[in-house]
């Protein structure tokens, strides 16, 4: 039987391409499972996982919190703003604390990179990273890739690009390493300002071009534009941004080709996408949220079964 | 085997009498339940059904939480400030997220008269309506119909009073509605300014004198006077109301009969009631809050077996 | 068989040395089933608990979550700023609304002291008391004593110092009834400002020195330091508190015998003590966090098994 070579989901870049396809199998099987009329398995049904929130994310939170139930484990939830915990020693008690009351595995959402693997050094449990700032947010991207291999069967070969602010992305850089991993080639598009500097030592291609960037791709992820992050000071605004990256359905009937649209949500309609495309058989939206549930129920039971062998080892 | 006459429950205005009175059956059964030692029963045990609350309402939601639990149903919780969701678009969307987590019924409190109607023809789920607005609340009206049956059996010919401002109320519309489909006579009493001009179209008489309303009525619905509704430029003062709408228990016990006073909750004690008449003999109205959980249980209950139903046929 | 003489949990003062044993027998019981790989039992699996926080308290909520899940109780959470509820006629109703909903245990933080007191001599329902402002926290002093007994054996002739800020604290005074009523000799230490006048009235010492007190003890109990407190008119300010009052391993060291650090949590690392001795040998601080769960499941369980005898003779 096989098992993860990791022993948390800290991010995708420490995991194997075989890590990712036992998840993708694993997520195959969950995935009947919910949509069977009992959705319920036993398979986590002595384990206690607590979701540690320190950022707003309804969500996440809602696709964790229902993977969890229908994988019949105890829940509790634990919500703070970041400011209650702005020391690293802090969070570890905190953590720590919620540990000592027998809790088996914690999902952690932290505005700080790299806090999920700061918690994986310090704390003596499994830790799942539900999105750590703009550094990783694994489980995105596994979702994201599952529902594209879900349409197009392998990813090897497949061109994606992902449109938008790439530099403050939470999705971004989890979903380029996972696609890179799956052999599919990825490329940026985006204004000048919201593109990271470092991107190109990735082996991604940047563009600057949408209409280009669609003839190339297979599938294009469009991000969410962060309307709180528009000030006067910053360029492009919404509307600008709307103009040159702002996607609509004539542009994709154009292409007179199968191209996949996908975004993480929520969406700005109007803005990133219009409705129409939002709404139109290009796009998976809405598989992608389907999805999330049935890949974190694999994760989950994946990193329990781990724990476990290593108990009786 | 009886069935609802609709898919949702979206207001007692589109109920048929036979709904009314399923509902009130159905509800017999389910208070002898949560009147056992064993308070659970498995109906809904396969069930997940999502709670949104886009509003406040501590007691609406933990009476559904409780229902719901008692049915055996995984519940997921969502509150949102309701600027978060000011356009109808992304109500779709926040919906149409959750419901591919595989949700099966939505629950949903929300500021907007109509948001309840809109959400049930733009999205593929069964919708309760647990308020929108000022618009309808039916299963508070359920219960406020069925506590009053359970003490006078049936309310044909029975004289009801609402009392206070009918005008912002979500309870009052509803209560119309549901009390006239049962054949009582409906009453509303208050001051001018706060009873809405359209009334008198829905076959309701008006009074706005309290003592004349009492000796006139079975039973005076005494509804909450909204504190934060009340500044300088308002009529009546909340001092002004009270001396005029305000029920005591002399004034009852003047009366020499069996009148029913009920209360939607959280009471002002000593502003639209005192508290020896919220601890009175003529008061039901805990019995009120009691048989909310049967009521929720019941409506649950059966919207789904009507969908079941469908499905199977 | 062995019960409670209380049916309410509302503080220590008046629970006999009997009650206190019987708590910490069936918390032994409870902690080993915490530590087995399946950690529920069916003990409370038709009770409905609602835990009424009228005051943030994270960390004694989840404990009190946890414990009531492992029983197998149904579960209703309700938190509301305390504002809201600023009159004791409105706490009755609040809780009476949640009572008629057929809940069978109210489990209750408030920020005034007397409120668990005045709720169980006003609604009809067992109460238990998880901190009315600085007057009692009896689930707290019964896992601290717990923790100590477990790996002091017996309390008896035992020296305990509380340290800090004891006027203000939810912690003290329940810890120094329990350890009398134990047979322990308690002290408490700390700046004048921060002892109340009446503690001489208790049977407690009273000093102003740390290092005399530690070399008194068995064990010391490190209150934490409530920052919000701290404001210019305050004496001694943090900083005056550490150096006077702030405990650190080469204190504990040059002791040469085997003291017990415990603390309430959550711990200012640097201020009441250093991290050194929070992750000593000498702490038990974690220890105390997992005997919660334990003690709440044993306080939750010996209440319900009260109530249903009752309920049956």
């Amino acid at each position: 039987m096989s098992e993860l070579s990791v022993d948390h989901l800290l991010g995708i870049k420490n995991l194997s391409t075989e890590d990712i396809n036992l998840i993708f199998q694993t997520a195959d099987q969950f995935k009947e499972v919910i949509n069977r009329p009992i959705r319920k398995v036993p398979s986590l049904r002595d384990i206690t996982i607590a979701n540690l929130f320190f950022e707003n994310s309804t969500r996440t939170r809602l696709s964790f919190e229902l993977a969890e139930k229908r994988l019949s484990a105890d829940t509790v939830n634990f919500s703070a703003s970041s400011s209650s915990v702005s020391k690293g020693e802090t969070l570890i008690d905190t953590v720590n604390n919620i540990l000592s009351m027998k809790v088996d595995m914690v999902v952690m959402r932290h505005p700080n990179p790299g806090a999920a693997v700061f918690l994986s050094q310090n704390v003596d449990s499994t830790i799942v990273n539900a999105g750590d700032g703009a550094h990783e947010h694994p489980t995105q991207a596994l979702l994201d890739a599952f529902s594209m291999r879900e349409k197009h069967n392998d990813l090897k070969g497949k061109k994606v690009v992902i449109v938008g602010d790439i530099l403050h992305s939470r999705v971004a850089l989890s979903n380029i390493f996972c696609l890179q991993k799956l052999g599919a080639e990825v490329r940026v598009c985006g204004p000048t300002t919201l593109i990271p500097k470092y991107i190109h030592t990735l082996g991604v291609e940047v563009s600057h071009n949408l209409q280009e960037s669609l003839e190339w791709c297979d599938v294009a992820n469009m991000l969410r534009v962060q309307h709180e992050r528009q000030d006067i000071k910053y360029f492009p605004s919404v509307r600008e941004y709307t103009q040159q990256f702002g996607l609509t359905l004539p542009m994709l009937d154009s292409l007179k080709k199968d191209i996949t649209i996908m975004h993480p949500g929520p969406i700005n309609r109007g803005v990133e996408i219009t409705s129409e495309v939002a709404d139109s058989d290009y796009s998976i939206i809405l598989n992608q949220v389907e999805n999330g549930v049935a890949i974190r129920m694999a994760v989950l039971y994946l990193l329990a079964s781990k724990k476990k062998m290593n108990f009786k080892g």
